[in-house]
């Protein structure tokens, strides 16, 4: 937690905020923070600054807000991606969230095992979870827009069209495509696609909707680091 | 598993192996591999292949072994990381072997809690499960090699300058650094500090030993997620 991220149910008058549960235990226990420290704070959808601990008790703290510098910029990008199995879901949604995605659609493909779609982890509050310790680690407040589309063709051939309208729209897949532009000073919008890959039909819709395909070189990679290698090397 | 890797001890003849335990389960399990599938295989530090089921039970498998094809090639990069906590030095072995680098360092640095050195994950039987599942992954079979120095001081003043000669050799801070380069064409030694970053002392001895410091923007990363992206940025 490198950014303490404060809700507006937080906050007890304009400038001060009081803490409990989970960020009060970090606090204690990783932090080992004292009355008087001061810590990089934020407010979510809102600026950053500095919070100074008043008072600091087992279970709550009080603290007063300084808030005074924006958050870091989004990239300007669209992710889209197949959904990843559970697991992996969790800490693709932190990464996505650290990174500076501000739109994430999780998309269905052939490869998606339907049992992926029952997780616990889509609920909104799960998502909302992951997205908040990507925010913390990074520091960021602004959290990202998640879309579901549990239906591949009807997203790809009548909402893609307009959702890359405009941008360099990618499709990362293996095979004999050109290789990944490099620091692109453009809107993207990236399609990632399932582990084992998208099958040739759905690269058909895909580039029908106006996407190009481009690899990243032989080795394959998690989804995870698939999804950071593609934007460091885009911006 | 995206590579069947076999070791020598698998080969009953010079094209034949035998498989049992974990990737026997992963045939039957996540392959759900059938007698006749043909497979891609590798064998360790050799080449890459196919392999064709000639006997599938539920206690061992007989493989008839192709090999023809080099491995991919390994990124020119010797990468020096600050130990990191043992959960995610089990990520960041799999994450340093499947994105090919040949050579890494687990250093220690002032904000390396003294615990992390006592972590059963650092046996090399240990590490080297982990860097093999990181070749399933990406489809490789060359180990990296993996150096640890518990001493920061006496390797960064002795062996280091020898490790980056020749090389482009950074290290990654946040602060009004350049940013790191991207595409480069020569070999490279990349420092990554822990989390909460170097410290002054331990910057300016890494600057003694030549390594001139890049930032990697405003956001702070994980560990592995801040390797990927420099990894994917440098090359």
């Amino acid at each position: 937690m490198n950014l303490l991220l404060l809700e507006d149910a937080d906050f007890i008058t304009t400038d001060r905020a009081l803490l409990r549960g989970r960020r009060l235990q970090h606090l204690h226990e990783v932090h080992r923070a004292e009355t008087g420290d001061t810590l990089r704070v934020g407010r979510l959808d809102g600026l950053m600054g500095t919070g100074k601990i008043l008072q600091l008790g087992s279970d709550q703290a009080e603290i007063q807000i300084e808030l005074n510098q924006p958050p870091p910029a989004k990239l300007p990008l669209t992710l889209l991606l197949a959904m990843p199995r559970p697991k992996m879901l969790r800490r693709v949604l932190q990464t996505v969230s650290s990174m500076g995605v501000p739109r994430l659609v999780l998309l269905n493909s052939y490869r998606v095992e339907k049992s992926f779609w029952q997780t616990p982890f889509l609920h909104p509050e799960a998502i909302r979870e992951q997205l908040i310790l990507g925010l913390e680690q990074a520091r960021d407040t602004v959290l990202p827009e998640v879309i579901i589309e549990k239906r591949f063709k009807p997203f790809v051939e009548d909402r893609l069209p307009q959702l890359a309208a405009g941008s360099l729209a990618l499709v990362g897949h293996p095979g004999e495509y050109p290789e990944c532009p490099r620091a692109v000073n453009q809107a993207v919008t990236l399609a990632i696609g399932p582990e084992g890959g998208w099958i040739p039909y759905e690269i058909d819709l895909l580039q029908g909707a106006g996407m190009t395909p481009v690899q990243l070189g032989q080795r394959i990679l998690r989804v995870e680091t698939a999804v950071t290698a593609l934007l460091a090397r885009l911006f």
